[in-house]
Parts: structure tokens; C-alpha cells; sequence
């Protein structure tokens, strides 16, 4: 299979079409944004970081009888997924009350929630992807009330598998974000990435950040942080 | 029934308790705010009228079968009501995209919506009544899964009967705010007030705002609108 056109340059990936019609291949870059992109650093060796860690993460999933995009690393910072029409939604799943959260809500990060729940913000970079409930996601058309349902039931599966699996490893999984897509046949499967950049991990004991707080927030080091998480993961398949 | 201790300054009305323990007496005052109260305003007749069309619409709202708190008017600007535990939401109604929803998804203000959609706001001054979807207003035990949906059916049903009723007055409801609360036998009453202050109102033949945009938005003096409101529901009841 041979890399062709590039298709989007993301701020995190870039996808090129393949010569296979419904395959990509996602290349993870060094760089790093926050704030919807008003915050940007070349971060070096993030790329092969979390295009392992996300590969990692979806073969687990698929383990699990998730359905996703993945289909395989092919070299340090390239994986090959499958070609889906993005359901423009940044779905999140909350275990534990942080970031944005707190602050519109008024409830201390760290604060656990009595059960976990999914948040739907609508992925548009003009808009600052606003956050919307359910009646609003079918207003605009974005997705059927049984695609809702799949949805959230699909993300709250990823959130038992994930936060299980983190768990075993010493991290707790407070929050995290996930893309879904529509495949040619109408089914909805798991897109994009599953990485430090895309979850809120707390080392359990010592309460630290392990993801991309540490550069949001200008903790630190984002690099030894990555390899932490990416260490344990390789360490307990 | 006699006017006993002060319970509550709001912004735009007075609640006392009574003689009878379940009964409020509830005044409306000559006051106009707008931003969480930043902006705040004296007008003279303001408290007289939307005590009288609040009234009204209670009123047809009962005979349409919807539960409420209205008991009934006691003079120009008060109204005997039944005390109910104020449930911590405000429930939008929407049949045509306008002010902040317009604003946050990039809908022009006066695009028709294909189906009335309901949303929650978290009453919390402190928080400046965020916007939450139902499974935060679960996580928050604002209220249950049953009451949300007695809740949402509630609201659309009175948005059925005052969009025709509207309409019949030549009269467009583009969207409202109501309070529900529970009483001591845990049924889900619709209470506070239903006014321009509450809703948005437009002519519609001119478009022109009947409502507290004209307050919000410096469109003029908002006596002679309400007062235009208030006539064509008294020829029309
Ligand atoms: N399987 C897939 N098929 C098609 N597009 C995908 C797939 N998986 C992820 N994408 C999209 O590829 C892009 C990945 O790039 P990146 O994560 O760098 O984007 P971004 O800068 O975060 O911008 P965006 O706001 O679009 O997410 C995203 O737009 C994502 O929605
Ligand atoms: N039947 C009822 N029983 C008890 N409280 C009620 C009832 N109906 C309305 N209320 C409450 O009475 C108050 C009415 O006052 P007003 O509308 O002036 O409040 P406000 O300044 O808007 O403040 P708030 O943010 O509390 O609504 C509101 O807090 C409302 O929730
Ligand atoms: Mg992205
Ligand atoms: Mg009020």
C-alpha cells in the first residue's frame, strides 16, 4: 500500500490517502497545541509517543469487541485506519470532575462523579466547539437519536475497558475525548486517537498529571510524562 | 389570607409567605434586569402588567390541563400562588434559533428550527446558570431520570398551547423560559412567571421584538410593547 495525497493536516496528525480507496494513513506529528491552537510547540518525539500509545489503546479496545478505525502501526509515528465520514462531535466521557467541568459547574477537580457521564461539544473550530445537549445534536442534524444512543454507548464501553485497564496500571482515567465516524455502510465505529492528549490520566498514588495538563498547564515536561504512560502500557498488555 | 414575613427578594418579584402554609403571595415589582442583573432598571407599570398576562397565561394554560402553582390574581400586582421546592433549572423552549443560541452555533436569529427543542440551564447565580445537559443535571441529583422526562414533556406541551394561542394574536414564540417545582406529594408543578420577560415574542407581520430584548437590547421603551402584548390577550382569551 503506498502513501498518496495528503488529505487534512490536523494540528496533532496529518492523513494522506493510501492507494487503497477507504485506507489512511495517520501520521503523528511533533507538536503540541492547546487552547484551540493558540498555544503550539514542536515537541520532539511526541509523534512515535502517541501514534504507539493510541495503537496500543485501540488494539486493546478491539480485544474488547470495540469496533474502531485501527488497523495497524506501520512505522514509528504512521498507522493505517479506515476511511470514515467524522460525526462532527467531540464526545467525553467523565469519571471524575477536572478542567472545564469544574470550573462551569463549580465542583473542586478530583471530585468523583457518582457515575460516569458523556458530554457531546460540537466539533467546529469557528465556533470553539460549543458544548450541546442531545435535543441540539439532532436540531443541527449532526446525528439520529439511534446514532446518539450508539454513541454514548460505544463511548461509555471504551470508558469501562479503558479505565479497568488504566487502573491495573496505576492510573486513574478521569476524563477522556473520542471521535466517532460513519463507515460506507452506515455503522458507527471509534475514530482519531486515544492518547495523553486526548485523556485526563492521574497516577493514583501520587495524584501527578500524566497527560496533556502538563503542557496546558505548564507543568513541565511533557516527554518524560508520555514515556511514563507509554512504559506502563508496554509493560502490561 | 393575610401577607406575612418576607421569603424571597428576586429581581422581578416579592415572595411572602401567608397565613395558609402552602401559600405564597407572590409581587411583582417595577423593576427590569438583564445580564445576571448587571444591568437593572426602574419601570413604572412594569410589575401591573406581567402580573396580568403571567395571570392569563396561567390561566389558559390550566384550562389546557397543565399542572401549576397559580392559584389566583389578588390585585395589580400581586398573585396568590402554592409554594412548591423550586427545582434548580431553567428550561428553554425553542422553536426558532435566537439570542444565545444563535450565537453559540452560528445560526442566524430568526431561523425557523425544524422541531421545538428543550435545554436545560443550571440556576446558579454564582455560576452564571450554565448550560447542562441531562446527564449532568442527573450526576448534579438536580433531578431524576423520570422527572427529567415529565419535565421536558411539560415544556413542550406549553409551548403547543402558547405557540397557537400566540399565533391566534398574531404573535410568534420564538422561545421561553419556565421553573418547575415539586410539591410535598412529589408531583412536578409549572410555576415562577410566563411574560415578555420570559419569553421572546415577535409580530408576525413586522418581526418586531414584544418581549425584554427591547430592555436587553436598548430597542426602546418597553412599556408600550408590553402593553401591546397585554391588549391582545385581553381581546383574545
Ligand atoms: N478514520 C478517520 N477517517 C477520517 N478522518 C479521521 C479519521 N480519524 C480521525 N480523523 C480526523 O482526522 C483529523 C486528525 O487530525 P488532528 O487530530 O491533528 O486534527 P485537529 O487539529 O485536532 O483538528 P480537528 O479539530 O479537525 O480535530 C481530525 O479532523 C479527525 O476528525
Ligand atoms: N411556586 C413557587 N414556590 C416557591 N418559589 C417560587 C415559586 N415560583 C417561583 N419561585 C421562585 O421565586 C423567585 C421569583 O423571584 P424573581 O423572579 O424575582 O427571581 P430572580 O431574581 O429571577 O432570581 P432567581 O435567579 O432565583 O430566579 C425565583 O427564585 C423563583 O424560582
Ligand atoms: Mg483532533
Ligand atoms: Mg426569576
Amino acid at each position: 500500500m503506498e502513501k498518496k495525497d495528503l488529505l487534512y493536516q490536523g494540528k496533532a496528525k496529518k492523513l494522506y490517502q493510501t492507494t487503497e480507496e477507504d485506507v489512511i494513513l495517520a501520521e503523528y506529528m511533533d507538536q503540541a497545541t492547546a487552547l484551540n491552537g493558540q498555544k503550539k510547540d514542536a515537541i520532539l518525539g511526541k509523534g512515535a509517543m502517541n501514534n504507539q500509545i493510541t495503537s496500543l489503546i485501540f488494539d486493546k479496545l478491539a480485544q474488547s469487541g470495540v469496533p474502531s478505525h485501527f488497523i495497524r502501526k506501520i512505522s514509528k509515528t504512521e498507522q493505517l485506519i479506515k476511511k470514515v465520514d467524522i460525526i462532527p462531535l467531540e464526545v467525553v466521557v467523565r469519571n471524575v470532575a477536572a478542567g472545564s467541568f469544574s470550573k462551569r459547574l463549580g465542583i473542586k477537580e478530583g471530585t468523583p462523579l457518582s457515575f460516569p457521564i458523556v458530554e457531546f461539544y460540537f466539533k467546529d473550530d469557528a465556533l470553539n466547539d460549543p458544548f450541546i445537549n442531545d435535543q441540539q445534536v439532532l436540531v443541527l442534524a449532526i446525528a439520529t437519536q439511534a446514532e446518539i444512543e450508539q454513541i454514548k454507548a460505544l463511548a461509555l464501553k471504551v470508558n469501562e475497558v479503558l479505565k479497568a485497564w488504566f487502573l491495573s496500571l496505576d492510573i486513574q482515567l478521569i476524563d477522556f475525548k473520542i471521535e466517532v465516524g460513519r463507515t460506507k455502510d452506515g455503522s458507527i465505529l471509534l475514530a482519531d486517537e486515544i492518547s495523553p492528549d486526548t485523556c485526563r490520566l492521574w497516577d493514583v498514588h501520587t495524584h501527578a498529571h500524566l497527560d496533556k495538563d502538563i503542557y496546558r498547564r505548564d507543568l513541565g515536561d511533557l516527554v518524560p510524562v508520555y514515556k511514563e504512560v507509554l512504559r506502563r502500557i508496554e509493560n502490561n498488555q
